[in-house]
This record gives C-alpha cells, structure tokens and sequence, in this order.
C-alpha cells in the first residue's frame, strides 16, 4: 500500500496532461478555447492534497482493481471537486477571493469565465470517465455502476444537496442538529463516500465491501468536515491553505460554532470509532484507511 | 412518425414526474432540498418548444430504436439546455432578468442558488442517463457511446467551448468570421448535431447514419441560430420568448449583427440546403427532418 503522497503524485501526472497544451490565442476549430483550458487548469492545478482520488486509488489498489485502467477514473473525482470549489467560491456563494493562498478563479479570470470553467470541470468529469469506460467495453456495465456512484455523490442528492442547505443555513441564519448534519453529509462527505463506493465497484466488490468502504467514508468525510471547522480557529490552517478564522469571521454554521471546540472534538473521536468500526470486516489491507483516519483525527489535538 | 409537438408532450409528461415532489419545508436526510427542486423545476418547466430532445425522439423513432426504453436520454438533453440557459442569464454572463416571458432563475432564487439549481441540472442529467443505462445491462455500451456523444456536445469542445468564446468575443469586442462561426456552431449547433448522434446510437445505427443525422444537426443548429438572430430584428420574438431587438440593443455579436439580414437569410438557405443534402442518403422516413429545416428556414422570409 501506498503513502497519499504516492498516490498524489500518481493522480498530478495524469491532471497535468489532462487538457490539451494550448497557443495563447488558439482558436481551433472542434477544439478547445485556450481560454477555458487555462481557467479550468487554474484551479485544477492549484496543489491540494489529492485526497479524494488517493483514497479512491487506495481503495481500487486494496480490494485488487487495475489502478492504470481506472486512473481517470480518480482524476474526475478531483475535477469535480475541483469544479465544486470555484462555484462555491463566486459572488452570490461564499464570494471568496483567495484559496490556497491565490486568488480564487473568478478574481482572475472574471465570475462569468469562472462559472464556465466550473461547467467546463464537471462536464469533463463525466467526458473522462466515459472514454475511460469505453476504453474497457467488457466491463461497460462495471463502468456505469461506479459512474453512478460517483455522480450520486456530486448530485442532486449529494454534494449540491448539502450546497443548496449551507446556502439556505447562512442566509436565512437557520441552525439546528438536522441542518448541519445534513451538510456535514451531503456537502463534504458524500464525496468520499461515493467515490470509495465506486472504487470499490470497478475493484469487483461486493456489496458488503462497498457498502463497508462507503460507510468509511462517510464517517471519514464527516470527520474530515469537523476536523476543518477545529482547525479554522485552532490554526494550523495554514494547511488547508485557508485563513485563520474566516469561517467564525464569516459566521458560517459549524461543527465548533454550533457545539464548541469541546463537542467538536467529542465529534471527531465518535466518528473516528465509526469510521474504523466501518472497516472491521477487512484485515491490514485496510490499514492505509485506518492510519488515515487516526492522523486526520489527531490534527486537532 | 409524430410531430414536434407531439414528442414534446412524450417529453413533457416525463420532465413533469422527473423530481419528487416535496413538501415545502422538507429536510429528509438522503433527500433532494426541496428549495433545489423547486429552482430546478423552475427553469426546466418553464415551457419552450422541447426542439431538442423532439428532435432526438424522432431520430431514435426513424432508425427503430425504442423510443420507451431512452426516453430519459431525451429528457437529459433537455435539462441540459436548460442549465445552460440559467448559467448564461447569470450577472458575469449575459446577466438577463427575463426569459420566456418569466423572471430568470437567479431573479427569482438569487445568484447562488441559480448557479446550483444549473449545477443540478447539468449533474442530474448524467444521473438520468445513468440510471436509464443500467437498466438495459444488456446495451450497456452502446448506451455509454451514446452519452460520451451528449457529453461531447454539452462540454468543453462544445457547448461551454461556444460560450467562452462567445463571453470574450464581447468583452474584447472582437468579431470576426471564424470567432462567428466557432460560436454558431459549437454554442448553438453542437446540441443538435450530438444528441441526433447519441439517438442514431442508441438506435443500434451504422456510423454513416449517426454522421448524416450529426450532419444535418449541424447544419440545422447553425440555421436554427441565424434564424433566432434574424427573429431578433424582424420580430416574431414573442415566439422564441424573447424581447424584441435584445440582442441587437446588447451588442451582441450575430449572423445579422455581422452580415446584414440579406447577409444571415442568404447563410440560413445556404444552412438549409446543406441540411437537406446531408439527408440524401434516408428515403421518406427522415420527411420529418426535412419538414422541419424548411419551417425553420421559412420563419425568416
């Protein structure tokens, strides 16, 4: 098994050759615009840790898949992530002008540009996996099941759903056990669930494997969200390339805002125990997952 | 074979039924906001003439495909152009505040949530042809050729590569006749030409059919813009929903804006004919197709 950083740099030499090189005022036909190639490789190439297509290849790796066959797999899983970071950051959503200590895509490239290359990132999320798919057509149904595991964990049920509720939370100043659970699950932790889950599909699971590996991740992602949220006014977050404390400043429902440091860190550990509970059927194959959720946890201490 | 209007009631029926229709206040965990479906619906019922995925029915209808069993190909189609409407009519876009005769997404659900309900829309489309896939496993790549080929004209060299190019054409003022044309037909015509091809596709046809209907897509989407450029200065706006003489008034760059209105109905004959040849090869089973480039060409006269 492999280190994150091993699977990161795996996952950044497939994202660095992704969209095609470009001339500045490139204007081929049937291609595409320099333009969108350069604001949608801004923020895909900002760093980042790579986690969400790490664990995804970690999963594929452990439960015996092919990492070459399913690599754009992974790399779509960091798209959509990556596309779901520009949109949160526009005017009208967060309005946020630096990420990762660089200004964020709209600043750059204008707040139009920006959301087309947020469109142009998840849309080429699926172009991706589809060429990947078809590239294996004996494993074409294999290939949509995990395909839709993976847009049910954007989707309308899924990230956007946790979206549309933070959205809703901060205008409207609403804040209960509900909401942000709610948000804790679908905003953040649909995106390792899922993508797990569809590893764990192209792998050749079960249903007891994937529905194990999605159960982590769910813990985990959740996790994950309160481990930020500590983080945002405990320091340390320079790490997560954020300022310290924008999210308190900015009065955002979170895990500390609504339970204190204290609860959040009960938190953590609860779903640290869930999330290792999650993996008692697998034997040190898993131990990747497991020294992941210990370490993440134990940044907050 | 049906009518326009006819597919467009298929069409209808199903979009009408497609998002759970939720209470008011609903917070279900694993559920869809309803605050998003509404948003979505919004947009995706607000009317139109359902051109698109009528045009894919008939398609998948003249090849024998089975229109029952891909109806919700149709239907992605359809939500598709319809994110692509709610995310142009955004501030930073063309920044519209009215559409078909109604207030735009984000006049009515604010910026942020627009650009949501458009993320849904776009992100829910796959999860429709996903779920309509795997239920044929027995079709499962054909059903994935088909949605790489929708994917293809929604994406980055695509529709979004149209409206980056579109966007910096009117900042920067630029115009000239191969920018016109990248934008008439990767904007407008690429979400004909590619849906008939997915349909052709899913119908099980050769690849000299699916490049004859992707043909005459182009060739009709590229008519089907002049025509609504043309429609813009001569009036019948009403029909297309739209104010009369908008574009011209924004300055947009169009077929009339460039060449004239002699200039666009010479290129939207030209367009039909070109149409109509790419036809040749089909006997009187594509009449529907030919009946409806020469309404289409005749708004104009």
């Amino acid at each position: 098994m492999r280190t994150v950083a091993e699977y990161a740099k795996i996952v950044n030499g497939r994202l660095e050759n992704l969209l095609p090189k470009l001339p500045e005022d490139s204007f081929a036909e049937g291609g595409m615009p320099e333009l969108l190639c350069r604001s949608m490789n801004y923020s895909l190439l900002a760093g980042g840790k790579r986690l969400r297509p790490a664990m995804f290849l970690a999963a594929l790796e452990m439960l015996g898949g092919d990492l070459d066959a399913w690599l754009d797999y992974a790399c779509a899983v960091e798209m959509i992530h990556s596309y779901s970071l520009i949109h949160d950051d526009l005017p009208g959503m967060d309005d946020d002008t630096m990420r990762r200590g660089r200004p964020t895509n709209h600043v750059v490239f204008g707040v139009g540009q920006a959301i087309l290359a947020g469109d142009g990132l998840l849309n080429g999320a699926f172009e991706l996996m589809l060429d990947c798919a078809l590239r294996r057509p004996g494993k074409a149904e294999r290939a949509l099941r995990a395909m839709r595991e993976i847009a049910t964990g954007a989707g309308v049920s899924g990230m956007i759903a946790g979206q549309v509720m933070d959205l809703r939370c901060e205008r409207q100043g609403e804040a209960d056990d509900a909401a942000l659970s709610f948000i804790q699950r679908d905003k953040t932790a649909c995106m390792f669930r899922y993508p797990l889950r569809a590893a764990a599909t192209l792998a050749g699971a079960g249903t007891k494997e994937i529905d194990a590996l999605g159960a982590y991740g769910e813990a985990f992602g959740r996790a994950f969200q309160a481990v930020d949220d500590l983080l945002d006014v405990l320091g340390d977050s320079a790490a997560m390339g954020k300022t310290l404390g924008k999210d308190a400043e900015q009065g955002k429902l979170t895990m500390v805002s609504r339970y204190g440091v204290d609860g959040a860190r009960e938190q953590v550990r609860a779903l640290c125990e869930r999330a290792l509970a999650a993996l008692e059927g697998f034997g040190s194959e898993a131990d990747f997952f497991r020294e992941l959720m210990r370490s993440t946890a134990e940044r907050t201490r």
